[in-house]
């Protein structure tokens, strides 16, 4: 049957030199693209970082259709070049203050290059079961340098799982949440059952609960106050629950957050989990942003209390699958990457030592920033700063040395929505904004890779520069 | 002030020459692990497809607890050489003829490697202007390539997501159907909405819509059978919305799929469509596995008479958001890759008429399969081939060849199971099974990169051998 000859199809139909993953191509191209990204990094400075262009740039600089045939990637990467960059707001500048971490690390991206490459999708263990239990080990590993509970490990008998998003981590809480009380209280019950947040809560949470199926008109959003640094109060949960089991409905879930999106405010976990724990709820604690900073002594406190309620869940996971765990069944998708690569990439390149320097780095930065904006009196903090975030504004006496009639908060927050605007529409920087209590803020975020205080105080100068501009003309 | 000069705390704190994303470092490291991916497919056909070790082997392999020291590169690819590559089942090996598509590319592998690169978060246009506007124009392109409807692209006032898995798509597209009706019927209905899909639906749907909170006793599994090729019927769906609206329930969608997982089975899109339509309900089409084999006019019909039902869901929100889209307000997680440089570069690199041959290469291959099957009297195909998967089993008659007493169909199943699981314990091959109307069956799968005649032939012959040896023992 002549089974180990070449088919004679083949020739004429896709061989080795066309194959799309002809080993000798990928490397000429592999290497290309190294390259091309390493001299991105070293010229990020030269472009605006964030984008300038206005909406819909792109399409008359682009066919209407796919092409028919295949072509160079030198003539990929040199459109790449000339219409994908100046559409980029470039995350990974040292001057982009904006918005959260992404930050880009070599390990990092070495991690998901070879994840990528390998491209196993590790749904379950015999799938590839060094994708499993690499997550296994790292997730333990993670687990103790954040000092969780022994129970709260592999090695306890509990576990972990890395989620793609926030989001991902709480639907998938919320919906297990969900039908564990529906089996005790009946399916048709669903409208009864409450979720608690706070008025700072990301609003992926509300996202989430919506899609879970909870009822709207069940979201109990908690007001906070300046007054509480904008975190949650017990006493106003502990009223909510109460007028709710009054009110004949079902207390089911709270979500706690540990570095809020708007201030970096932090939730008392203790009090908070203490009151779930009476009412049997699940707490969900979001530590998106502030999570990695408690890898460091100094900001493990704010973890304190949390982080007990309901190890049991993860407990019969774990249990339930015998010899091995299934991480299908950890998450809401079926397909999933080999994630654990990445993180071990990170843990071993770096080391604990580098990323505790790197996060206090950054932390140093921050108050090297708070500094200078104490110094002028322009400007005020507006709330007191806990990690790399500073929350500040040109301050209303600053507004009233200039003009003639006394300004209303309202004047005082267009000059400050002016200030972002400005600083941003320059190129030289990227800054987002908040509003809090009634009161419009900039938000300056220590989050780059490629960030020193030369850039800080680089970005301090120039808000000086447009701050003095803008007061000059009001 | 000195804003321009480097600050004293930073010589002791974060230099560039340790940043972690240090340009030249990022360079060196870039490249050794291109070099590794590229010797890794180059020697790919040296390891076992299917990964041979025990449940936990990695454990004893590496440390407790994460290194607090940092690790050069060259000492982490050698462990993952020496620990990692033995746990992976290799899903670009040319010989793993299990599940379905995951095939790299050096396109793909590309487009998502500058993505990791440049690491921004298109959740909004103006975080990325380009990773928003390539996304809407790739997504014509292909939607061009599918000969979509006019509306169902950008350019026609609709529009088009790419969703992370599946399984996103499904939640997304249930959760707007469901908050649709129950903004008609009141949100304490929701108990009343059903959904149908059929005994051959992918399970990803009944976990979508226990997420999304339809009552599990309202999911329709409809049963298929061997006439209908495994296909829904038409009428039975008809029949089970009839009784469904007669006991004051509230059908809301249906789920068919064009390429089901277990024999590629293809739903009749027009009638099922029709009647939706009569009922107004929506209609999602899961065409994850042979979607992409439509891009082939010889292929394409398998799509008539779909997505026409509902396009003006899409048509609104590309309305709603005026002059761009938000792609967070298009899935369910904030948080997105710049997901569109992947197809950009795929769709490039190759052109249409590359990935045509591909896709017909992986179908004729096949069609090899299936022909070397054939001539063999011990084997039978248990339904027929559509695509690039064979379903194939030891036929009954060849069994009581062997055998002294009849067969029954349970010893049949077993032999096939037995003949699956040596033919993995090989470690030449991988291959995965099913059970459809009782009959266990083997799936082989043409899905790789790499595959030629060459592993096809090699597979069959093996195939050959292992069935020989085991009826002989039989």
């Amino acid at each position: 049957m002549g089974s180990f000859n070449i088919h004679p199809d083949f020739q004429n139909e896709f061989s080795y030199a066309t194959s799309p993953l002809d080993p000798e191509e990928f490397r000429r191209q592999g290497h290309m693209v190294i390259g091309y990204l390493a001299d991105y990094y070293q010229n990020i400075e030269k472009y605006p970082v964030r984008s300038q262009v206005e909406p819909n740039y792109l399409r008359s600089h682009l066919p209407d259709s796919a092409p028919c045939n295949p072509e160079p990637i030198e003539n990929i990467l040199r459109d790449l070049q000339k219409h994908i960059i100046p559409g980029l707001t470039h995350w990974q500048s040292p001057s982009h203050f904006a918005l959260f971490p992404c930050a880009t690390s070599t390990a990092g991206f070495l991690g998901e290059v070879l994840s990528t490459g390998f491209n196993v999708v590790g749904f379950d263990w015999i799938s590839s079961p060094a994708a499993t239990e690499l997550e296994n080990i790292v997730m333990d590993w993670f687990g103790k340098l954040l000092k969780l509970p022994g129970s709260f490990l592999f090695s306890g008998g509990g576990g972990g799982v890395l989620q793609g998003t926030t989001y991902e981590a709480m639907l998938s809480t919320l919906a297990a949440a969900r039908d564990q009380m529906l089996r005790k209280i009946g399916r048709n019950n669903i409208g009864k059952l409450v979720v608690y947040l706070s008025d700072q809560t990301h609003f992926s949470f509300q996202k989430a609960a919506q899609i879970a199926g909870i009822n709207p008109s069940n979201f109990r959003v908690i007001s906070t106050t300046k007054d509480d640094e904008f975190s949650l109060c017990p006493n106003s949960v502990r009223s909510a629950i109460i007028a709710d089991v009054e009110g004949g409905l079902v207390p089911l879930y709270l979500c706690a957050t540990v570095g809020t999106t708007l201030s970096t405010a932090v939730d008392p976990l203790g009090p908070i989990c203490n009151i779930a724990e009476e009412y049997d709820m699940w707490v969900h604690v979001d530590a998106a942003y502030a999570g990695s900073a408690c890898i460091c002594p100094e900001f493990r406190h704010f973890l304190d209390g949390a982080l007990s309620t309901k190890p049991e869940i993860l407990r019969n996971q774990a249990t339930d699958s015998k010899q091995v765990v299934d991480y299908k069944d950890w998450q809401i998708s079926l397909s999933r990457r080999f994630r654990a690569l990445k993180l071990w990439l990170v843990l071993r390149s770096y080391g604990v030592v580098n990323l505790q320097k790197f996060i206090r780095g950054h932390v140093n930065m921050a108050k090297h920033f708070e500094q200078l904006a104490a110094m002028n009196k322009r400007f005020e903090i507006v709330v007191p700063r806990k990690f790399s975030l500073v929350c500040f504004r040109i301050s209303p006496s600053a507004m009233n040395q200039n003009c003639k009639i006394l300004s209303t908060e309202e004047d005082v927050n267009l000059i400050n929505q002016k200030l972002v605007e400005s600083l941003n529409a320059s190129g030289h920087v990227y800054m987002t904004h908040g509003v809090i209590g009634g009161i419009y803020f900039i938000k300056f975020a220590i989050r780059g890779p490629l960030t020193d205080y030369r850039h800080v105080d680089m970005a301090w100068t120039l808000i000086e520069d447009h701050a003095e501009a803008l007061l000059k003309a009001s």
